[in-house]
């Protein structure tokens, strides 16, 4: 997402001034520190559409007492191996990181856990969740329900369906864990965000107009569905990630869904599902990862194409993108640091 | 695959055929009932790539002695809520069936189970085993690494992945249940064969030529690799779907994978993995079902685009042919046909 216009912006000065504002709408320093180290992750990781770029609308949110700053996060049923999160309505970066949380621990007796999730909002990039799992010699698990319906059914035109995201983590030896995070469209609708506040135009295989036209207009685009991956694959598969992410739960599903941005009204009750699957239940973990490293050393290695470089495995471009952005700074597009600095001066905080 | 020159086969002959050919190489008649149960409900649910038209090569390799008629399936290790299952090179569709019946009979306590298999082989369709599940008031998952390696990784051009397939199947109250089945690529490579029949330029997001470029020419696309859908969204997706059958129980991966339909000199060591999610221990299955129903209906009764004159839901459109194909019997294409009454022959028996 680096354009020419881009500014850097260093990791700690983009925290602080986000963590400042969230505590400025009430939300207690400890929690706005978990919230903002997520969003700024996948900045980090190159994954702009599920960072700050969001900031703004969760502070709206916040602002009018649609989200919970001081959310109860509580368990309202569970077993050995399950449990049904209730979110209170708090930000979906803290829900989610408590429910994931819940699932590792139970994952720790030995038992696969999966935990679903209600009362929650819009939790920001799949990865974060998945990812906790493997520093527990875990395979994690995340889906969610999008925030925003704008997708239709296959044939249909109506949306009712979120662009649903899931991950897959999986831990590797001396190879980086393999992190799978994808959308169920052709590409993410922050994308397509980020290209109509740069006023680019954007691949005609992206989306289509309300006329259901095919368009390379990003405000078009905002203004229709977004495409699914493969086509009825795709709709497939956002259908049953929308379900698994909130017919546990009691989580809003279809015309339920408002929309994060234009309904102020009433909570999202937003659904996720997370799961873990502990490796040393199935195989030593040493042989787990030896093999991990063998198969992820051989697709690395495998035969290229003309004029390609590299192969990078699911996860690999995000882990190398953090690391030089933690050193050289963030790339920000000059439409999000507008914003984030028109919000800083209503808090009289500057970035 | 219904064309003008096919023949309508009865279910039931159909099955008797081809059970009565699996005990000629020496699998146990009730061993070879489940098997052709299997195969044929792929038949009759219209997905015929998975049916008898692999009925062939699964009697090539058993008479080849490199699938076992007999397997000693066991479980090698486990706990209260996992398994790990060596299928002793039995065929996929008997040691799967035993696998998935291992994780529903570990859920049954209320727990959320995963199977993980090793020394499997091709499984057929995917749905047939998160579809076990549904009966049993659970959510059910199967994942399987391919028989073939048809994929190159993103990137490359050497054929180290499987077109890897997955499924999720969610039960349902009055409605069907909703079953996901796909595979990670554009198109069936099945599809090309047919185009490099008929000399036809087939689609350039289909498939790459053994260089890796794009071709439109199906016999160069037949030397190369198949496409994954959404590009390196389908890259990733088989990749995972392949680490997930295979790494938590030392199946066969990447280039340990031999050809299903070219080597016959060693086992394929094939893995699958199974899960389930019982729904009782999330939430009352009443109110879940209720919930379910709502939700397909919803997606069902979405305003259409023009000309569309139904929305299914997915496994919708195969249960609906099921039922029509067990009244009318199943449409069965000449060349497969030919080749079962081949076979037939062999064993001096008529289809």
């Amino acid at each position: 997402m680096e354009t020419n216009q881009s500014e850097r912006i260093g990791e700690r000065a983009l925290k602080r001034f986000c963590t400042e504002i969230l505590m400025k709408v009430e939300v207690p320093r400890e929690d706005a520190v978990e919230i903002i180290d997520n969003l700024v992750e996948a900045d980090l990781r190159g994954v702009s559409s599920h960072g700050v770029m969001r900031f703004p609308i969760y502070v709206e949110r916040l602002r009018a007492g649609v989200v919970n700053p001081r959310p109860k996060i509580r368990i309202v049923r569970e077993t050995g191996s399950t449990a049904v999160v209730d979110g209170d309505n708090g930000m979906g970066q803290f829900v989610g990181k408590r429910a994931m949380q819940v699932a590792i621990d139970k994952g720790s007796s030995g038992d696969c856990s999966f935990v679903a999730v209600r009362n929650s909002n819009h939790f920001g990039a799949a990865a974060y969740y998945s990812s906790m799992a493997v520093a527990h010699e875990m395979i994690g698990l995340s889906f969610t329900i999008g925030g925003i319906n704008h997708m239709t059914p296959w044939g249909g035109a109506e949306a009712i369906l979120g662009n649903n995201p899931f991950s897959v983590a999986l831990p590797a030896g001396e190879e980086l864990p393999v992190v799978l995070d994808m959308a169920c469209s052709v590409a993410a609708r922050g994308k397509i965000m980020v290209a109509a506040k740069d006023h680019t135009p954007i691949p005609d295989d992206w989306a289509v107009g309300p006329d259901g036209q095919p368009t390379t207009d990003p405000h078009e685009a905002l203004k229709g569905f977004v495409l699914p991956v493969g086509g009825p694959k795709g709709y497939a598969l956002t259908l049953v990630i929308g379900l698994l992410s909130t017919m546990l739960s009691g989580a809003f599903f279809g015309s339920e869904v408002t929309h994060m941005y234009d309904d102020f009204e009433q909570p999202q009750n937003i659904g996720h599902l997370f799961g873990v699957l502990p490796i040393a239940s199935f195989e030593s973990v040493q042989s787990y990862k030896a093999r991990m490293d063998k198969a992820i050393r051989e697709v690395r290695n495998v035969k290229r194409a003309p004029g390609v470089e590299r192969i990078y495995l699911p996860g690999e471009r995000e882990h190398l993108l953090a690391e030089e952005y933690r050193r050289s700074g963030i790339p920000m597009p000059p439409t999000v640091l507008t914003e984030l600095r028109d919000l800083g001066r209503q808090f009289g905080l500057k970035l």
